[in-house]
């Protein structure tokens, strides 16, 4: 066994692209990921799975059609199955995704921003 | 919906018990619990799952049967499923786990430490 620990600061140093997740941990079937966003996401959902994002660095927002949820750093929110929601960061901000395998960041929404999906660091 | 973040800071400071988890967020069949640690837990294994520690505050080590690994602030590490471990720290560490609902603290071995389950702050 590789009894070498995941260090989330090494990881996000890794990598500069922003709406890009990186895989850094598995559990069962559920990915980890380091997120680095700033501006404003595409509205989307996931109709197969809920989304734990956790900030790690920065403050962020999720936007809803009806509310929005706010978060800072060492604060966490879960994003239900198939309810739409925009991510925005005014500022760059530092995000571990928690979901299964297999989530696409833009869910069926497409366009420009949607990611290679399963790239670990 | 409920627009609330949950705040791990807010979180941790509503309890004292060590080795008593707390599920502070549900993602699917996924809990994430904070749990307190400090001197040395029992060995035991979870036959049907992994399970992830992530420290948010404080250092602790994973003793595997073969091995150890050493857990700081902003680290994490993957226990895989049916592997022997025994967490401990010589100070007070602040975790957060992540597993499926209804794991055991001890698994099968049992004993004091055994937490009560399923409770959520």
């Amino acid at each position: 066994m590789n009894y070498t620990p995941v260090n989330l600061k090494q990881k996000l140093a890794q990598f500069s692209e922003q709406w890009s997740p990186k895989i850094i941990a598995e559990m069962n079937e559920i990915q980890f990921k380091l997120v680095k966003l700033q501006g404003e996401f595409v509205w989307h959902d996931h109709q197969d799975t809920d989304e734990l994002f956790m900030v790690l660095e920065g403050t962020m927002a999720i936007e809803f059609r009806d509310g929005k949820v706010e978060l800072s750093t060492g604060e966490m929110f879960v994003v239900p199955k198939g309810v739409e929601h925009r991510p925005y960061a005014q500022q760059e901000c530092h995000v571990l995704l928690v979901e299964p395998r297999g989530v696409v960041n833009t869910g069926d929404s497409g366009g420009n921003l949607t990611a290679e999906n399963d790239v670990w660091i």
